[in-house]
């Protein structure tokens, strides 16, 4: 049913400015295109077929069965990283791995949902809790908080965008001194009389490293002034999240988004085990950051032998958004650490707050997020020293005013 | 797109604990399956391929065109048994046929809809009803009722359990002495922060018989105590539907849902002619049963010379919905003898009622019905002596209370 | 995963009483068929395959990326004229052009949504907005107006059917004095206790000409009387609509559908520059007719040199709705000429005024509209001329009250 055509074309600055121009060989392969009326069922590409000397492949496929039927996955690997990206639900990323360091999380949702099966507007707009298992969805990018009324309109739970297939799918690899590999998406939220936000993603990685990057572009494609939201709603289970497990970062403000947050203030930044009816916790939280603007946060396991940190502008993402949910391993012992443009929190209770970035018409927002999987004590623990230093030691602040207010 | 791949296992106790361990040959193709990534577009055995002397063959293949779209179907053919499930539709039964006496009915909904295509909140929560038209479909399993209001919660109408697409599908064949067909699936219903339960469902008929039996085991999947509800959705036209056709049954006691049922209470046992603008009648009933609780009910046309009968455990399955809706053909003739844990009332109702049972973690519930085809008056008039025997003489209450509050 | 396969039947009266019977060749070619049970992936057919002098081609093909995976395509070539049907959305025409007068436009929405990716509940009841970017697209056929309440029951905006995937697809060719092609699909909008209505479109055209037709015929399947609504909600950006163009038509009446219109109803012939933030104004209008009872109306460019005109019956379609939304490029510069059964307002305010037609059980209702594509001085002025002589020197009441009540 799927014609089987592929694209190649070979240049510098082809993919408009976010893939860097490299002295070297850049070369595109469009896997799936709204514009050229193509979805290749199936595709790979690795480094013999380059003759790269670097380790690495790249393969789109399908799922199938139950709900995640026609959903198409890339699935990266360098080295000894692994990256799977979920192009049917918003340039996803559905868990990434390194050897036995692995972020993501066991939701009761075990299948990769094909948004054709979800309703956001179900559970009162909690739809979207019913394909909620990634990694990485991006949570945004018209609203992204929690559900209810703003303005007149019913808002459903963390938006649209993770539930949006892409409309463009391409694989960028560039070969020089070293071989970076790209997978980039367009995503768009756009209705009449409503949204016209483009978001453009890109996964991004160097062979042989440890590391990758998330930078995305969000553009305002109308006429006129929009607001936008983005949560990146990053999700982390076993083996880094466990019992006396640490959310290390250099916090400037704390603040709880209700009372049930409120009452375990004071352990925000460890971990307890899995107990079942644990009710989750959310934090708001503001980092110091370095003379660049750049901040860098840690979740390490309790032996400080494993870890991911995460490094991002405080311009770009000026808050975070710290979720604990350590319940039963069947319920879901995850911690959620979602840099974004505000808290969690009602559109409405977020533009109070002065917290909801707006597009002039035609402008674009870039962020990008640093990404890297720690698996031995040493680096575990040069990343903490790098966070005291953005630090330095300036204290934190423990503001109780819950970001909710009391009903 | 799809990979032609096929599992063929050969070994005894190998499904689980449903299919009881033969010393004969037991073998099973997996037709779709998440955990393997597969769905086989089309699929077919049949007897001569494994050189059974039987007559039997079962077949999977894709429905087309319309709302039916991708929507798969396995059909199974034994002797004169024609079953036809829809694993995409929760491993509903469409129809079950043996010559001329036909489980099923005459929908205005024709089409065997794609679960991508409904969206059960519509209409104020009874968006089910533009896929309904299966001989059998499950209501249920997180709930099973009416749309309304439960714990500050839209429950829409039968619940969604009929409108998930099966994670696992596969076909048992059991050789020996005589040979087994089963028909099995795997449907999860499970959301984050919400249901967490898995239903196995199965069908089975002994080749040359004509019977078969419906297999489900629900599953709390949790870390908690979780209620469920389930409705055995079944449903009759003609020609076992028709002005004469009677409801057999050993009712111990029987209840109207509101007053419109209430008026009609002294005929429930018998059918009237399609009369368009009829308004549906539903009856809460419980059975009478056996030393072994097991219970029989009928439905016969009106000669008496084509029935279907149904047995099951009342101690499994406490309550039968009667539903009579005997408009005219093009805008539905028909009526649901339904066994269920409770009432088709709104869930709150039916909790206030004692009628909705909790499963503990990790517990399983096993529920069996046995239904028969039957073509001839010899036939219907034994299983309406099997009838009164399970009736023993004792009386039906006519309890004029309606299930649901007068408004 | 499909089949190819091919029907083709050659016959006289084959196709319902809608083909007129001809003395020359009537071939049929099944595209899809819910009856049949196929769908086919890929199709083409053009007048050298049959020998035919005349130049002309369909093909059918499916659409794939984004939203718009999986959604089936027939676009037909006929001359210079080239119509792209989309079976997938209710038969919609998606845009139609000949040489550069295209009747179309540019919406927010680019993809041709996939029913399966839509929730007309979302946003209130303007659900649909996400999807809309058809030329024509039909709003219907239960309801067809603005989304709100009417008798206890949501209805969201514009109805169902323009996200309802045709059941039936056929082309039919029918080869003579001159070559007539037809797509034809069936689109049932029904449900169990809900609509019993059978839509069966047609485009067709005599190749050659600059103009084709759309025939419909809207049946009540049920056994009880039923309400029907449509508009032929038909949409036009550039190169049509620019500032100065005009809407000319032999108006009877024009009434404001609220204040927002009522302060622009002098206007309300000619169009504006595109302006960002423009509110979209909406007129019910009423024609005058000829001694046949049909209307002709034309929305033509400043410089009366691309137009185009439609022409249908009043006794079929009574009412005209105006839409006036010359917003930004970037947000929609678009009017829609959209004759109807009745106004665009709630359903509940158009059964009020007497505009909400029944169809009695069997019932079918034929409409049929006209359009032609003009692209020189003398063809619009041709057509201003047939507009004035169907008015015949009379009048345009200008009635202020508007459509929907101040709230």
């Amino acid at each position: 049913m799927k014609k089987i055509v592929m694209a190649i074309a070979t240049a510098a600055a082809l993919c408009c400015g976010m893939a860097s121009a490299q002295s070297a060989t850049t070369t595109r392969y469009v896997l799936s295109s709204v514009a050229e009326n193509r979805n290749l069922p199936a595709w790979s590409l690795d480094s013999r077929k380059l003759h790269d000397p670097a380790d690495w492949s790249i393969r789109k496929y399908a799922l199938h069965g139950g709900k995640q039927e026609g959903v198409d996955v890339v699935e990266l690997r360098s080295g000894a990283l692994k990256i799977v990206v979920v192009p049917t639900r918003g340039m996803s990323v559905r868990s990434v791995e390194r050897g036995d360091v692995k972020l993501g999380w066991q939701s009761p949702v075990q299948e990769t949902v094909n948004p054709a099966y979800m309703n956001l507007e179900s559970r009162g707009g909690l739809g979207w809790l019913d394909g909620f298992n990634e990694w990485m969805v991006r949570a945004g990018i018209e609203w992204a908080g929690h559900p209810g009324m703003d303005n007149g309109r019913m808002l459903t739970l963390h938006g649209r965008i993770g539930n949006i297939p892409a409309s463009e799918v391409e694989v960028i690899v560039e070969r020089g001194a070293q071989t970076t590999l790209r997978i980039r998406g367009q995503v768009d939220e756009k209705s009449m009389f409503g949204a016209a936000l483009e978001l453009w993603t890109e996964v991004s990685t160097v062979v042989g490293t440890n590391r990758f990057t998330i930078t995305d572009e969000i553009r305002n494609a109308g006429a006129l002034p929009q607001e936008f939201q983005i949560i990146y709603h990053g999700n982390y289970g076993a083996p880094l999240l466990e019992e006396g497990a640490r959310f290390v970062a250099p916090v400037k403000e704390l603040r709880p988004i209700d009372g049930e947050a409120a009452k375990a203030m004071d352990e925000y930044a460890t971990y307890r085990a899995p107990a079942p009816g644990f009710k989750e916790q959310v934090y708001g939280v503001q980092m110091w950051s370095d003379e660049r603007h750049r901040t860098l946060v840690m979740l390490r396991n309790r032996a400080g032998d494993k870890a991911m940190t995460m490094g991002y502008s405080v311009d770009e993402l000026p808050y975070l958004n710290l979720w604990k949910n350590t319940g039963a391993a069947e319920d879901a012992y995850v911690t959620g650490l979602e840099p974004a443009t505000g808290y969690a929190a009602n559109r409405s209770l977020e533009r109070a707050g002065g917290r909801v970035p707006t597009l002039a018409p035609g402008e674009t927002r870039r962020i990008s997020l640093d990404f890297s999987l720690l698996d031995n004590t040493a680096d575990v623990a040069r990343a903490g020293t790098a966070i005291e230093a953005i630090r330095s030691g300036r204290g934190t602040t423990m503001n109780p005013e819950t970001i909710k207010p009391a009903s």
